[in-house]
């Protein structure tokens, strides 16, 4: 393979599970690795959905890339956006330059897809980033706060209905944060308002919650969640979207809910840079845009370009791609590493890319998740329990390790939320001075913030 | 005094130390208490740099009103901006409404000022509120990220210096954390740029730091100051900010520094709000703007109307105002709250306020600060020692306390700061997809975020 001053150039796109691992396992000593992301951060995702409800900072499940890298001496960060590939001349064209390198690994993960409403993006927001946490945790309060001032019950009504689409892992985890939020940890806070008289809506497509999970998990997840006052919609649509309703299908009927706070956690597509990729490299994709690799996660006629994680299109058994779960991720980029090592050292190919799937869980409130490890099903406490261990064994750094666990003791014994803060917009210091709270009888106010 | 249902009501504005410790003090029966603010949370400001240097998260540092009120059963919290008053009709004026009091506690703070140009405050941001804190923590993060991405000298020392204006508490705070979070906490996260290589500069007009202190302490700053690497420039003037650089007059000699990186704390003046009040009473204001109280903390004329905090002017002995800082605005809450309690339980007057100066301090870096005790002064570690006993018991939360414990003494081992995130605005989630990193060769881009 070709190489520059004897050494080999390996190009990650990604600090996100996939690419984190890839850079961690990459210790051959004639590698020279450069990590490329937007931001400086690497972002534990499964916990996102306790920074939008509150009970976590975004620097407790958030960890510099560069502190994350900071042992391995043959390894640049780079703050950069890649927007495109010359896959002939082997550059990665970021925005502001381009990088040369001998392999590459493309981890760009996934976006929300509205199939084909993008029009309703700002209204109903996905989870994915920080921002987007802090974005759902100010609407979401700022609302409670509205609701206390309103006169009007309809208006209240409205402002306390929260409409959660998707019932998949985050779907089911913001429901029941969201729920437990109104009903336990705001209860005693407001004087106009009972925060009970909050409604969360979850609207599934699909016959069932947890699609992926065996049939008992998903029916002790329906019930979890309605003993939580959470109401499920199995077999439902959302057909629009606007600032203060939703309208559902369900069979032939439409139902209109007023509401302003419309969480969106539906669906997947990759973002435009895949699209990039396949057009460089004549790689064949699937429907939600992912780039299908071979058995050793490299494109066809490409056996430097590598695609992991969320992007990648990767046939498991019986012709299923395997699903965009970190554990994959992960596993993924630990083998590029191990095959881009091999090569280098001259050794003989590694055998092709096997997911070890040590199960998957989801998590519904307090004290109750549900958790399928293949050989047997766990819910309730024990889930939940298991769940809060491996997260923690999971969470990148030792430091936020510990104060997540502090964070969740305290919220455990207290019902308390502590980062329950309403921020506006970094730098919009001019704003804020004259900004008015959003407030008053229009709840819809709130939904252009 | 003039109530209603029996109920004497209670208007406080603004949730800083005067506001809330005037609220919590609030406990005779007859009275109904509303807490107006603009955001949700009260804000530990003493700790504020901290934010702005990665030590903290926004959380550790501030507490939702309501849940520090909350077993208050007769005192509401109202989300919302106080924009004028009615006097003779016992009002206040909301942006969206209008509050009665028969008792009103106006405790709306300071903002910088900027000697009549205003036009800085976009390239010279200060240090008031969370969203400050993280729009300087991402300006400095990416400055770094931009030095180590250029390969032209001039403009990586540009990129890396960075010019502190005012030499008070926060501007020694805060140029001493800069030093410290360049010197050892960034020391091995970048592989082409040495970030010993920045340059921390304060500016003061004054002939020394920390002009409240003693000479002695004032001095011993600025020896620990050196140490760190920072530049003082007492005596010394800005005249100009531009987006790439800061023009610094020293007795006759005009200095230009290059720099994309000032932040400023150097003076303050009053919110447009206590014009507003000014005009409403007929009370008398000081060049800040501050609203001239008696001896009681009310308005000549309007024995109703107090003013607290950073926003009163009030005569301590030898006809010195008293200092904006946090034990005045507590104590002066507390009594505001008794003399109220007094008047609607039918006693006596109360005595005449007096402020029980228990000293002051400011932290300079690592082990190191000074104290001014009155009767003793401290510095270095045992200064140190005390300012983090005193801010951890005056912190409102408990659970705050004991996060902000873990994460300082996490920090105080091994060097790091975990809270080290680029945040870009929440909602601009359209943005994010088309936003390019800061960086490439002008640096100057990172003005405008």
């Amino acid at each position: 393979m070709p190489a520059t001053n004897g050494l080999h150039r390996v190009v990650i796109i990604g600090g996100g599970f996939g690419g984190l691992y890839a850079a961690r396992a990459m210790s051959h000593p004639s590698l020279r690795v450069t990590l490329i992301d937007r931001r400086n951060f690497h972002l534990f995702q499964p916990l996102l959905y306790q920074v939008a409800t509150g009970e976590l900072s975004p620097a407790n499940i958030a960890a510099p890339l560069r502190s994350l890298l900071r042992r391995q001496r043959q390894t640049d960060v780079l703050l950069a956006q890649a927007v495109d590939f010359d896959a002939t001349g082997k550059r990665v064209i970021l925005a502001d330059g381009e990088v040369a390198y001998d392999s590459l690994i493309v981890a760009a993960g996934l976006e929300f897809n509205y199939f084909g409403h993008d029009e309703w993006r700002p209204l109903a927001p996905g989870l994915k980033s920080i921002e987007d946490a802090t974005t759902i945790r100010a609407r979401v309060l700022t609302a409670f706060e509205a609701a206390e001032r309103t006169t009007d019950p309809a208006v209240r009504h409205r402002l306390l209905t929260f409409v959660v689409v998707g019932g998949g892992a985050t779907g089911v985890e913001l429901a029941g944060a969201f729920a437990e939020l109104a009903r336990y940890t705001l209860r005693r806070d407001f004087r106009s308002i009972d925060p009970t008289e909050a409604r969360v809506v979850l609207v599934e497509a699909r016959p069932r919650l947890l699609e992926a999970f065996p049939d008992d998990l998903s029916d002790k997840t329906s019930q979890t969640l309605a003993r939580l006052g959470v109401t499920v919609y199995p077999n439902a649509m959302v057909t629009d979207v606007r600032a203060d309703q939703v309208t559902i299908q369900r069979g032939d009927a439409k139902e209109v809910i007023p509401t302003g706070n419309v969480l969106w956690t539906a669906g997947v597509r990759t973002t435009p840079l895949a699209g990039r990729l396949a057009a460089a490299t004549g790689a064949a994709t699937d429907r939600l845009g992912r780039i299908v690799v071979g058995p050793d996660l490299t494109i066809a006629g490409h056996p430097e370009i590598f695609v992991i994680g969320d992007m990648a299109h990767f046939e498991h058994q019986g012709g299923q791609p395997l699903p965009g779960v970190a554990p994959v991720a992960m596993q993924q980029g630990r083998y590029a590493a191990q095959v881009i090592a091999a090569r280098v050292g001259g050794k003989r190919p590694t055998r092709p890319f096997r997911y070890h799937d040590r199960g998957s869980m989801a998590v519904i409130g307090r004290s109750s998740a549900v958790a399928d490890l293949g050989w047997t099903h766990l819910s309730g406490f024990t889930a939940w329990f298991a769940w809060l261990f491996i997260h923690l064994l999971y969470l990148a750094q030792f430091q936020n390790r510990l104060l997540v666990l502090v964070q969740w003791a305290w919220n455990y014994v207290t019902w308390n939320r502590s980062a329950r803060l309403i921020t506006e917009p970094p730098g919009s210091k001019t704003r804020s001075s004259s900004q008015q709270p959003a407030g008053g009888d229009d709840g819809s106010s709130t939904d252009t913030r």
